[in-house]
């Protein structure tokens, strides 16, 4: 009984870490897309985001049903309940690659600023980083790691506030960069909320080993006010 | 044991419906305050907003234990895997409302759009009459209703989209705005993730009712292009 449990466990983690993967492509694959202006690229990010929803069913299947029939308690429960909810995360991340592959076959921006297309795409080698990062840190249940990892995520908030004054200077300056701006804008807060599901799956992982809820990155700090 | 476990459930779903009033509460206030530019009600909805962590973390603790304790199966397991799952949107929609206080304290832009106002005020109604009935549908466990909640974030993106028609004509028309009107975007932006938020919620009501995870208002379709 207990080898099969392990074994199913087992089999849980490593369809969790191929979902991941599976994601990390579909951002990779967007942004590409985006910034080489690559409509078909960007439509078979789109279709492909039905494997992601389809893993994310699955996973949710076989964790209810260990859970069932397994009835397991202390740490065992607490990897079930961590998948359940850091594979609802990744499936929003892939939602975000979608996003941005629709930003792609709609943009309407005629007049591209080079330098701002540069920021885009260092921040998603940013942001990419950081989703292999925790994936990384999820299989080998590193807690401290993940408290790393979260802290980056003021990194991705700095591009994504450095891509604003030079969009917002540029739209002063030229009005017909407004548009174009705009679709830097929204691709720019796509990767910002990937960013923040990374932090959230940190901070399972964190829950994970310690069995504690923390927000990581907490938004609500009133002090700088 | 049985009656013991219902009341344990019934004690968990009116700790959940009371965190949805909460962060409702937030919501409505962090938008009150940034159209009537009142820092001092922004300032208060971030500082309640560790009552909504708190109930979350609550929320998760009890349903944990009672998964391990009490080892529930079929519809008891679901009922509380729905609120493990459902509480950690319930708090990021919470998180939203603090993003809008804090644009309501940075606002930068002294040029006002009265017209984009308006539609934000009406936007942040919307999303607030979402809020409510997805509230009612949860405890009335109404997937139905859940299914058609869903189906009003079409018109949240509306408001959404004619929020960005306006912002970008105005930025073309008179450079001035464009600080004021990314201000609204982001006000527009925060209140679009929160109507995803509670499409969510929705697609828990529907996993409550029906076991069954569906993506409803999927971004995937591919048809269009």
């Amino acid at each position: 009984m207990r080898q099969l449990f392990e074994d199913e466990l087992n089999e849980l983690h490593v369809r969790f870490s191929e979902m991941g993967m599976m994601v990390n492509e579909a951002i990779f694959k967007s942004v590409k897309a985006f910034i080489n202006h690559d409509k078909e690229l960007a439509r078979e990010v789109i279709r492909e985001d039905k494997h992601i929803n389809e893993r994310e069913v699955e996973l949710e299947k076989h964790s209810f049903e260990m859970i069932a029939l397994q009835q397991p308690v202390t740490t065992d429960l607490r990897m079930i309940v961590t998948i359940m909810k850091a594979s609802s995360d990744l499936e929003r991340m892939g939602d975000h690659a979608v996003s941005i592959a629709k930003s792609t076959i709609r943009v309407k921006g005629e007049t591209r600023i080079p330098g701002v297309e540069k920021e885009i795409a260092d921040m998603s080698a940013a942001v990419k980083a950081m989703v292999e990062q925790v994936l990384d840190a999820y299989v080998k249940e590193d807690d401290k790691r993940a408290r790393a990892i979260a802290e980056e995520d003021h990194g991705i908030n700095d591009f994504s506030n450095e891509i604003y004054e030079r969009c917002v200077a540029e739209m002063q300056r030229e009005p017909d960069t407004v548009v174009g701006a705009m679709d830097y804008m929204f691709v720019s807060s796509y990767l910002e909320r990937i960013g923040d599901y990374v932090t959230n799956i940190c901070e399972w992982i964190v829950y994970l080993k310690t069995g504690k809820l923390l927000e990581l990155n907490s938004n609500a700090t009133e002090d700088e006010f």
